[in-house]
């Protein structure tokens, strides 16, 4: 991997990243046929954020943030930073100093595949942060890394421009080319839910709903009154 | 495992339900001599809730929640929906679209040895889960598993009818045929603890309270000023 | 190990005891050179609590909280608990009854190896906690192990006397000889720090503020304004 | 969980069991619908045994192998006992001190939800044990648990007398009453599988044999020569 | 991610991927400036195997193994199956009769980021897996995933064509672009390394043969004789 | 903690670290009442091997071995590495090259609570290497770190000069002053384990030997002929 900063990135339109912040990541992930999520150890460091934006990437090493550092420079207004690892660490790479520079260049969240600190600066701050710990942890900045060319986190290939969508379910990369196409998927999808769960909360079932009897019975599916011995 | 749905459960008298309830997790778990607990990696996706009910159970496999949808067709007011895996798995079989369904047949919560999503929703919906994940991935149905069969899950047998107590420490199975016994043995409990706070908030030692300075001794504990240099 | 209870152990000043209490984990954990920070597997039960304190140390085997009573009689208002494991174990050796004898005797909180339990009550309470996992699972009182030995807790060691900072980015031990040093050394650094975070929310960049660009140029990494096909 | 052994349980046909050995485990766990298996932590100490035998078992407590040395006397020759934990633990609960004590016993081997030590002592002996790890570290004797009642290993059910097949695939365990059905539908899945084996050797696609072409293509699955820009 | 089989494929020259194979993954890896590797949970099945070979790849979902059957239609001899998975699972997805209709048409080896099974029968073929689980659970065939598409494996992104080199120390992705430059900077960094064994077994030290002594000085590491009683 | 390396540590008299090699890492653990062991997952890179020696002892940081270079210039013939992390990590640490510089200057083994590589070659060279990971993935020599200071590795502290004893079942330390007196009560204990090891094999069983039945009793163990309904 070069030790590359690429300064500009192609972004996608803001009105479809809104759109997709309000679908949020359970709707937008099954949009786009259930791909681009990542690993759930990913998780909020507080309950309750909801964001959508244009990711910056960086690849970093174990225990040295100073790709961090470099991320501010080359974003926008709008964009999520998204940090991958060389390996496995759970190191607080950022705190809330980073958090106020990000914040001050308009960045609106981090996703990184290693710790965060300071969380309950940055819990008062609202500057929402995933990643895989909590850890007062500090590290060096010795060894440089790459900003903005592809990177995997948390199990999940992100190329700078994708759109990232992050609440309480976890974090979902939309590639660039496919986010106007997942964001009409997902209004499709949102349309039907809504009177669905009409329905389900009339006490309809979904096994009628959703015209699953004969597909289970199909499937081998039998009903008992009782279980027999052997069932047990 | 046969692919069976069993129509029909015994349920545990509601009121002897409604005390185990309030004893919570750790009471009851001591009350049945320190079993059924189920492991800990079990968590609730919001703090604060508790509630007790009996046991509806399915047997599902990873990445598909079909079995989660036959539920709320044999469930009751009262039940709580446990679901077993027949391997590992996170991903998130449960959003708010069951939850609907599944309170408006009366179903009081989920147990569920895999993932959960739109956990914002449930949370506002105040529908409690305790789950191994939280991961936006949504599930196929494609495969049969089996509802009201004995599965395990989360590391303990839980055979349906058995009560399910579930709270902020974790979730705790009560074989059906026990139920009365153990809330009986825990009320006891109870009555002791409370007199037993009292005298540990006035400045009582355990030690004392509890007779123990004489076992410790017997065991071989002994006390020192300072340490002799060995010990360190 | 010896199965010891060392009645008395040397603490730290007081007044050098708040001052890293106010400073927090990741400020004193960069003071003393990032070190004696506990893994990160250590959590608060309850979000918000910042304590300071000086160690009294037990060691525990898995399944046996014994020594967590005998915590009380040598403890001195002002002290946190620390409990080691001799191996790896979540059972719930903590709770709301020795919450309350801990309290009535001035100590400020917990940090244990394993696993706690009555968090409902504990967050009531607002007595905190810093565990490796929340369990109802109860204990025996069966073997004995130590009281104020050194010992090592969630991967750091730890010596009767040496502070406990504690919040919600984890864990750090301060060792006794070291406290006042690393006192000072966190004054300097927190001075440094209100200046810099108010140059970066003005939207000075850390590139700049920290003369990092020179540093990266020499370490290799190279500015680009579009990414080159041989680098995605 | 009542502290009771049961001195006598009822056990399967050597015939049969013989049979299920040398299936192995993978048939098995088709043979009997995908279940029984033992989660993937359950490792052999050594690669290349195979085993099958009648389960006798225990439940213990971490730390504690007391219920290990009840085993024997109730052990008949071509049993293999099973540990469950009551919580989570690794220590080396058995070592070849009680490696020969089952052996003279006619125990065929060991699965133990817990740690296993002296494993280069066992590897020469060639007593075969599938454990969650390997460690030197001791257990106590102090609390009681129960032998041949029925268990959780590896997050699977485990009754007295079911029988437990074990090779270098892992543990499976086949419901005492099935046994005989399973051992048949096992035969005829391995008679189907050498006729496979030798078509498949030949070079005769899967997709062919199987006849997967028109089901991938209903499901969806299209072939195309090379990638489109927006497959990648 | 479409559910697309991609029928052609670029691949590397066979005698840059023959060059790799020797190198092994530890020189490949730094020679590609230490990228590519897989996270270090992709172990092989047995020990001793090392091979190099073109990806073919799979995106395949929990629990459902369908896509594997189709990569032989479309391998080519000296080809390696590279399996992602949309999310987390160690079902047993590979065995013998796989095994066998792989080998007959040429692919070398398989690296798959769930389980394996039939391990005592691949390790007699010498079939060589790397994975992340050995597990007997047998999996479905009712989800269909896609072919020859870009996946994540292991924490590595992997396109259709990149060099795969697999040995005791892991797995290492070489992207096809850029199989030449790695093969060459391997070769240096070899030829370096058959000097420095030379003096190192004959007692040079490290410190003196990379002349360390000046920068570890200037880092600020200081020797002393003897630790003062502060430096323990 | 301070970038220190201390060039003189006193060591255990050889005849004590030779009888202790003898005994092995189980009789160690229980002749030192059950301490001093490493955590489990501690693994030997090829079975086998069982070695003692003097610790000699270093903290690196993740993701860079600087530090190991330094150890052989201080090291003595008959020492062991031993290799602390600041945080989990587990990259290659150590390879082939190293393993030539050690052995060249009488370094019996490495200890490394990170990862190693070039495991074929080591298993070649009979070098052996305790880690909690096997990995090829390089690292960086940027920031120092200590070399004999007191350490924690894998959750056991470890001082410069203990004994360390490894073998298949893990990895025990000896704290230098207890050496004697360890290896005094190993040979105790081993004495009495020849005994006991010919009456079991010979058919008696331990409940006897141990004089058990009386203390099971009395903790409440009943025996039963056969389960009442109660007990399933």
């Amino acid at each position: 991997m070069r030790n590359v900063v690429v300064r500009n990135i192609d972004r996608v339109d803001p009105a479809i990243i809104k759109g997709l912040s309000e679908q949020g990541t359970a709707t937008v992930h099954e949009a786009q046929q259930r791909s681009g999520l990542m690993l759930p150890y990913m998780r909020p460091i507080y309950p309750g954020s909801r964001i959508a934006g244009s990711a910056v990437t960086a690849l970093t090493h174990p225990g040295d943030n100073w790709m961090l550092h470099v991320i501010p420079e080359i974003a926008q207004p709008g964009d999520i930073a998204v940090i991958g690892l060389s390996s496995e660490n759970t190191d607080g790479m950022f705190g809330d100093l980073l958090a106020t520079s990000y914040r001050a260049q308009g960045i609106l969240g981090l996703v990184i595949d290693a710790g965060c600190r300071d969380v309950a600066d940055l819990t008062e701050m609202a500057f929402p942060v995933w990643s895989r710990a909590i850890s007062a942890k500090g590290t060096v900045k010795a060894t440089v890394g790459s900003v903005n060319l592809p990177i995997v986190c948390a199990g999940t290939q992100v190329n700078p421009g994708d759109v990232i969508v992050a609440d309480d379910d976890g974090v979902v990369v939309v590639p660039r080319a496919l986010a106007a196409a997942v964001y009409e998927a997902g209004r499709v999808r949102e349309a039907n839910e809504t009177e669905k769960r009409k329905r389900l909360a009339a006490g309809e079932l979904g096994l009628d709903m959703y015209d699953m009897r004969t597909p289970l019975e199909k499937a081998g599916l039998v009903y008992v009154d009782k279980p027999s011995g052997a069932d047990e």
